[in-house]
């Protein structure tokens, strides 16, 4: 499938720019899920399953897993969506970066072992680091480009002849490395006049935005800074404030109010919809 | 362990710059391993026993262990390195970069979980997404600077009001960064003039450089460029030229033999060390 495409339609059909971030945990697990050894894999599995009807995209986060050897837990999470959610896109966030014979292997990890639709990936090492991934067609490639931390700064904010790195990095890959239509972009929610000047380099190119909800990030200047004109273009990722909005035994149904009404608050910002 | 310490140990007591890069490629493996369940393990244990007492350190390659799910091989594999040779520090070439609740998770995943004593990561997200790994303590953080690959240049090398990135990279990790003493910087042997520049910048901090061998960096230009005073100051990194130097059942005496010759290769280029 086109992850691309897939996204366009989810956002449609589902009416909602909200992506969930799956980042599992342990020690905000509710009690009851508390030392079970497939713990992570039940407490996203529930909150998948809560909140499917009201996103664009799932993005689980790779570091969760990893640092509890839980990569198959991460595998059977995204068998669980792709055979119960068909039509939502799984992004792996990953951010790897790497030459190429070694991207060959993360894209591998991520496209053919994880099954994931798209993955994130760190543009640091340039083209030939990401054309691996590239290569695999329909997958989406979503190039971290202006991140939500404090030290996102740090480098992409640097002046380049009178742009900035972020900037500059937006324009290479809506000019070059692009061809394929399979890229997207990390804006985060924090900085929305950057989200603008993203947004004005790259057409309508997806943007996946992190940093509403527990970062602080405002969703309606992050919606009027980075719509397109028919009111899509973007995957809104909330992570923490919706895994975590409960702490009891009713975690996914307070995790499904959370998503509900960050999706209702991200759609009343949004430009006037076909109906409206 | 310290591991800035114990490398510069290794350096002295093995007499050797040279760092082993296990990049295990299942295509690639003799044929007495095909089809074995841990052939991945099994091959790179050959690799460092044969090697362990003319390398400085070994580096693993995460991302080939992840795309062959065979991450328990490398956490084996490390336990090994640490259990049969003491002194030789291991590099967990993993390349992370990302915010500070996640980076955590991945500091977690290199230095409990798999026990590292330094890890590769990625600069592009700043400072903030690099101080979980630096609060680890004696453990290195070895940051990407100027990497061996074509597209290393397309960020790496814009002019930022009249240094280049890497430049500014190299100058923040060194001034701001490396409070900790406990910082390094991945710069390639593709580009010796580079080399140069990073280290006039950095004083003694430990470069790591791969791109000679497979990837047709020049042992002596990179020698020239990188060594420090007393002759220290890299880790030289080879991976393929090493693991598959031989295609046989002797594939771990070849891998020897093209290690001592890395070995001398470089120590021939040296600056004139003690007892010469």
């Amino acid at each position: 499938m086109d992850f691309i495409a897939t996204l366009r339609a989810a956002w449609r059909e589902r009416d909602s720019l909200l992506c969930v971030g799956l980042d599992p945990d342990p020690a905000r697990f509710p009690a009851a899920l508390a030392g079970r050894p497939r713990a992570a894999l039940e407490f996203c599995r529930a909150i998948v399953d809560a909140t499917a009807d009201l996103v664009c995209a799932f993005k689980p986060q790779i570091a969760y897993f990893a640092a509890q050897r839980a990569e198959d837990q991460l595998e059977a999470l995204i068998e669980h969506i792709h055979a119960r959610h068909p039509g939502v896109p799984v992004i792996l966030d990953a951010k790897r970066g790497d030459i190429g014979s070694t991207a060959n292997q993360y894209a591998e990890e991520a496209f053919a072992r994880y099954r994931a639709d798209a993955v994130t990936v760190n543009p640091y090492m340039g083209r030939d680091s990401v054309e691996p991934y590239l290569a695999w067609g329909g997958k989406g490639v979503i190039l971290l480009c202006r991140t939500s931390n404090p030290g996102g700064a740090d480098l992409q904010n640097l002046d380049i002849g009178g742009e900035k790195l972020y900037e500059r990095l937006a324009r290479l890959v809506a000019a070059e490395w692009n061809g394929g239509g399979n890229c997207a972009l990390v804006v985060g929610a924090t900085y929305p006049d950057e989200i603008a000047r993203v947004r004005a380099i790259v057409g309508d190119m997806p943007l996946l935005v992190p940093g509403i909800g527990a970062q602080g990030g405002e969703i309606a200047a992050t919606v009027a800074a980075g719509q397109t004109a028919d009111g899509f273009g973007l995957a809104i990722n909330s992570s923490r404030a919706i895994l975590y909005a409960g702490a009891g035994e009713d975690f996914a149904a307070a995790a499904r109010r959370a998503a509900l009404a960050t999706r209702e608050a991200i759609n009343a910002r949004r430009a006037p919809r076909a109906g409206d």
